[in-house]
């Protein structure tokens, strides 16, 4: 997508064709900075800290970390290790597992002095498959959005609810939730999105405001608390959110909140739909409470990143001195409160039926 | 309630008997610093930018604030411009028209000389009524919290979930919400408190919390997001909430959010409590639909304040530049989804049945 009129993957290889650069999102929307990882190391820190954050990118970022990690030591120990370094950084997202298998299974049968440029060549086709499949997402979401235009009649805009950030900055391009949104816009259709600000980390008001200006999507930030009541008034069409990882059975866990609005939206009889590819699908779970929900640092709640009057962005504290926090980055919204996935493949119910006729065949590889 | 020691009602007659002071909330949790108002002008900034919130002390403030009108103006045309103006800083809250009905009603028979006095002790007696109201709604709630620490047995404690402020500072004493939590830790309950930080404002992480740690109740600071999935992972006993409006049928307005926390505790089988005197009872009103709903300055959610590493306080912008924001205060919590009101008379159904069992006598000057 274009940030500034000029095309940008979230991840890319550099010009020395080894190093890996990454837009860093703790920077956005404040400034649009490029960060270069060399190292394992350098990727493990950039997937924990969120310079890279979303399930799909997440996902690409682990492969290019091995990737480095081979360029380094090719060895089986030395592939053991950068995995579990790697894994461990984020227990929720299952696509980060799914793409460390999808280059380990590659690589680990040739010669070491093959396994870093194998390794290479796999993460490239992770993340264009990914770009391929958000597209996909995109068609099959579009029409969802282009159905309720039509039932809406000329003139009246579609208003979208999402949550996080699912868009292009949470994936190799394109995005998951935002595809639909950017699928319809466009294509002509009149198109607004409500974002929730998604605190702690904000990534609804800092990424997902930020990439639908970019783009000129009419959209509206909104506090966390504020999407109940906007479906009460009739305000919210649909609801479309990303996915961490779906059980098997249609259970999804996704950033924390996302079981409040869709409670909200199926108290007010809105769709509520989750766009994901396969890679986020883990079908060895069935019940979402198996799903491990990853608690992260107080601090994330405690203090906030902005911007001065004067242009500096610093740090400030918000909450009462002294008072503790407790920070569950992720929850689980159970397959009832899911009207459909959306998947690469088409919308399914979110069930292992629905799930299983989509993908009969499902890849051996996937988790 | 105490803060350092010393004891604070919100809001007081200062020495000169005239002018009315009170805590700033604007400023807290980062300083505590006391606010003299001495016109009627100064009572309808500190209404509508927040100095004073909680619908029972803007309640109290709007009679100091007719008391300021009348000491400069005692005629029935400057009485009726100043219940205009109070009216109309904050439309929600229906104790703010509620008290300015008790003060007018009194006064209004009075010649002019006299009424600046009555009204002083009209308003005297309102914040005395607030705080009998609120220990008793103590009392009451109390009970409740009791009850289930009496199930979970010794050594368990109680778990309250809260959202925006309905403790002291949202009074001129005790609290509404947090009185059955100060009741029952007051009573030797292990009673712990999530607090929901309540954006876009904030009034949990820093009023909340505040004034919990100050008297020592064992609280957790949490996003907004996070309550609902505490409650799917069996970590919250009980929610209590406060109110800026009960229709006489049991819907409630109360701060924005409040919608979804109740949906997530009737989705968990959690019991779901407004706390609310009668003064914060519309009885003319039978559809929540019909209560206004403020809509407040987007720039509440594009900025926030906070304390620097070096102590100072700044206000820093947090969202994508550009972006706009719409600000709803308020939602509305259908009585299908309250468990029950605690009252100063009693815990009832959240019903026009259950509310005329408690007020038969409902008093005439009531709205």
């Amino acid at each position: 997508m274009n940030i500034g009129g000029r095309a940008y993957r979230t991840i890319w290889v550099g010009d020395d064709t080894q190093s890996v650069e990454i837009i860093d999102q703790t920077r956005l929307p404040h400034e649009v900075a490029v960060a270069r990882l060399t190292s394992l190391e350098d990727t493990a820190r950039a997937i924990l800290t969120m310079q890279v954050r979303g399930a799909p990118l997440i996902g690409a970022a682990a492969a290019y970390g091995l990737c480095l990690a081979l360029r380094r030591d090719a060895s089986d120990a030395a592939l053991d290790a950068a995995i579990t370094l790697l894994a461990r950084q984020r227990p929720t997202a299952v696509n980060l597992r799914w793409a460390l298998s999808q280059v380990a299974d590659a690589v680990r049968p040739l010669a070491p002095q093959a396994r870093a440029a194998a390794a290479y060549r796999i993460a490239a086709e992770i993340c264009d498959a990914d770009v391929a499949a958000n597209r996909a997402i995109g068609e099959h979401g579009g029409r969802l959005i282009r159905d309720i235009a039509a039932r809406k009649g000329a003139g009246a805009r579609v208003n979208v609810l999402t949550h996080c950030n699912a868009g292009w900055l949470a994936t190799v391009d394109r995005g998951t939730a935002l595809a639909p949104v950017y699928e319809a816009h466009d294509g002509g259709i009149a198109v607004h999105v409500w974002v929730d600000e998604t605190r702690p980390r904000n990534q609804g008001a800092a990424l997902t405001a930020f990439e639908l200006g970019a783009h000129g999507v009419p959209h509206t930030i909104i506090v966390d608390n504020a999407g109940g009541h906007l479906m009460q008034q009739g305000l919210v069409d649909l609801c479309v959110v990303g996915a961490d990882r779906v059980t098997g059975s249609g259970d999804v866990a996704n950033k924390i909140g996302t079981y409040l609005k869709a409670l909200a939206a199926a108290d007010n009889s809105i769709p509520f739909y989750v766009a994901c590819p396969h890679s986020t699908i883990d079908w060895a779970l069935s019940a979402g409470s198996a799903i491990p929900i990853e608690e992260r640092g107080a601090e994330e709640i405690l203090t906030i990143r902005g911007r001065t009057g004067e242009g500096a962005v610093v740090s400030i504290a918000i909450a009462a001195p002294g008072s503790p926090a407790r920070n569950d980055a992720f929850d689980v919204t159970p397959a009832r409160l899911v009207t459909a996935l959306i998947t690469e493949r088409g919308v399914c119910a979110a069930s292992r039926d629905g799930l299983t006729a989509l993908y009969p065949d499902r890849p051996q590889s996937d988790p």
